[in-house]
């Protein structure tokens, strides 16, 4: 096992009705800025509780986060923020309402020249307004981590920071808030939280049989409990099983001392930059063929996967491998996720191009190996 | 699932080493009591480790806090902290050492009269000290829990207490403080490990599959590794595995949501009250007959148990919950655990006739469903 640090002070209330408990977790004497999407939470009765739980506060809004949060859209938070004297930022919505928030937080405490800085990976953020949340959308993890994606319309570029300082204080969820999300959706959730899950797990062994456990466990749980949501939308326990995966796939709790991957999520990310795709669907393209591409260093954890998640019997484990590859394909396909490029009408070569283009300029070298060049990329897309 | 709340604010860091980075997680302003146990700290080079990453720092120190941490020796340790305006309590040792630190944070804040009520259930701690420490034995969790159970000679109880107020600041883990751990304390800490387990995985299903998984897999890899580390207690792999798997038994993560027991721990703290066996001694002892006792109740989980942790393959539930009890007395035996009163030379029913009249006295209604009463008690302590 590798050595770790853990920290992740985020209180999290979770069950039927606990956006009651909001109030509790506020401070009167403070401005609050309750920030939403695109006015989902308007339609799904959590804007209403959210209200409800805020009479007597002293807050205002931002609405019009989207999907892919926009950094030109966050900078106008910010200066909201600052001209109101905002001093505790509730995110009501799904991650990217919460990635906002967290990056309009630490904008709003940054002093330098460009706030753009925070995004880059050379910056560490040292101070950040509070955060806390109503997450409504089973995907991220958001909620219980320090990561926030944000995207650059002007430039192209889709990027991460990772900070302690944006750790949400409180995040409340209600798995009821999700019966109403559309199947494409709960889709995308249960593929982000999988492939979150794959980039903690499929690596190498360093001899960390619990957290495999976990992780594989997982994986099994997701594949019992996605299919159950999507045949009846408001069977609660499946939604809260999701819901709880979602939020353990990316706490980084089950991964610990484990090495980790993510070249699915940076390449993916390009797909999405350039041509719109959801988070969820530019994973399920790429997975496959990262996995295909990099069989023969993660055969030993891919075999071990194809036993314990999908009972391969195969002894050997290179081929137990391609099973296993095969077997998340069909998963992702059995809950109707498409999983190549064509399906979107994209082509795959010029996909391809544009994606080494971008990470060449970057110079990367992707994955638990660093074995994940540009050009490697420009392989993977292309058979995608 | 079942609603819950979830906050452990407590840093952790693992691994080789670790022990350095104590200093920069100190304030040099403060003023710390140094608390440790019996004196093994001092033979196997934590103490040394500890005293060095200290160097500079304005500390007191008291030792001598006894394995079930008595409250008359940790009355005295809140006379020092009092005398010298102790701010900080770092515990180094295992977890008694931490609980009586616990303890001790928590009445040098006390305003009341007797200091002994914030270890009754009425009572609700409203300050304490801040606490950190480094553990040194994979057993009670005590690391990543607001937990302290403490022990009074003069009236024979040993009793927990449970608060917020007094979760670590930080714990730091380094699994090689544990090869020089006697057998006896090692297999005591797999034990109570596996009951911590046990304790919250074996009631009733209310639909917790990730839940499940975890503790399942905790309690494989706690057989897998549990024998790797009496047969070489160098094996840092196998050590780390152990006390990752200690630490998360009792951080309360992986059973959230889920119906909890805890009647094998409460009628275990009365033998070791009357007759000072080891706390894991006593569980296993208890829990194998409560188990029996209550195997009708506890048949599913017992039955899930059988077939993914023993690999037992009868497909009758009630039959397959006798072999898991049956197994997991054999694992505990395997490993050096006895598991009958008679092993130790206590009569069963001299035992079982004390414990049912302290019970009694508490009119105690323990387990999931409130079955097991001091009569209960009676009956699984004559059949150990």
């Amino acid at each position: 096992m590798n050595n770790f640090e853990y920290y992740r002070p985020t209180r999290i209330l979770f069950g039927k009705g606990m956006i009651s408990q909001l109030s509790s977790l506020l401070d009167k004497a403070q401005k609050i800025l309750l920030l939403y999407g695109g006015g989902s939470v308007k339609k799904n009765g959590v804007y209403e509780q959210v209200a409800k739980a805020l009479e007597g506060y002293n807050y205002s809004e931002f609405g019009g986060i989207e999907p892919n949060p926009e950094y030109e859209t966050c900078m106008k938070a910010v200066e909201l923020v600052k001209r109101e004297n905002i001093e505790f930022i509730l995110a009501v919505g799904g991650g990217s309402t919460l990635d906002a928030a967290k990056f309009i937080a630490a904008a709003a405490k940054y002093e330098g020249k460009d706030p753009y800085d925070i995004i880059t990976e050379e910056y560490e953020v040292k101070d950040a307004l509070p955060v806390g949340d109503v997450i409504t959308l089973p995907a991220t993890g958001s909620e219980m981590n320090g990561n926030s994606v944000i995207s650059r319309a002007s430039t192209g570029r889709k990027a991460a920071f990772v900070s302690e300082k944006v750790y949400p204080e409180f995040s409340i969820i209600d798995p009821q808030t999700t019966f109403s999300l559309p199947v494409r959706q709960t889709v995308n959730g249960i593929v982000d939280t999988f492939v979150h899950t794959m980039e903690q797990y499929c690596t190498y062994d360093v001899n960390t049989p619990l957290q495999d456990e976990w992780m594989l466990g997982l994986l099994r749980t997701l594949i019992q409990e996605g299919p159950k949501a999507l045949a009846k939308p408001e069977d609660y326990d499946a939604r809260a099983n999701i819901f709880w995966c979602a939020t353990c796939g990316l706490n980084h709790f089950m991964s610990l001392g484990c090495v980790q991957d993510w070249a699915t999520h940076q390449i993916g990310h390009e797909l999405t930059a350039f041509y719109g795709l959801d988070h969820g669907q530019s994973l399920a393209i790429i997975l496959p063929r990262l996995l295909q591409n990099q069989k023969l260093s993660k055969s030993e954890k891919l075999a071990k996967l194809a036993r314990n998640v999908f009972g391969v019997e195969e002894s050997v484990d290179l081929k137990a491998a391609g099973v296993a590859i095969y077997k998340i394909e069909e998963f992702f396909n059995f809950i109707g996720m498409k999983t190549h490029l064509a399906d979107y009408g994209i082509d795959a070569g010029e996909a391809a191009e544009q994606a080494r283009k971008a990470l060449a300029m970057r110079n990367v070298k992707l994955g638990e190996k660093g074995a994940v060049t540009a050009d490697t990329a420009f392989e993977i897309i292309r058979n995608s």
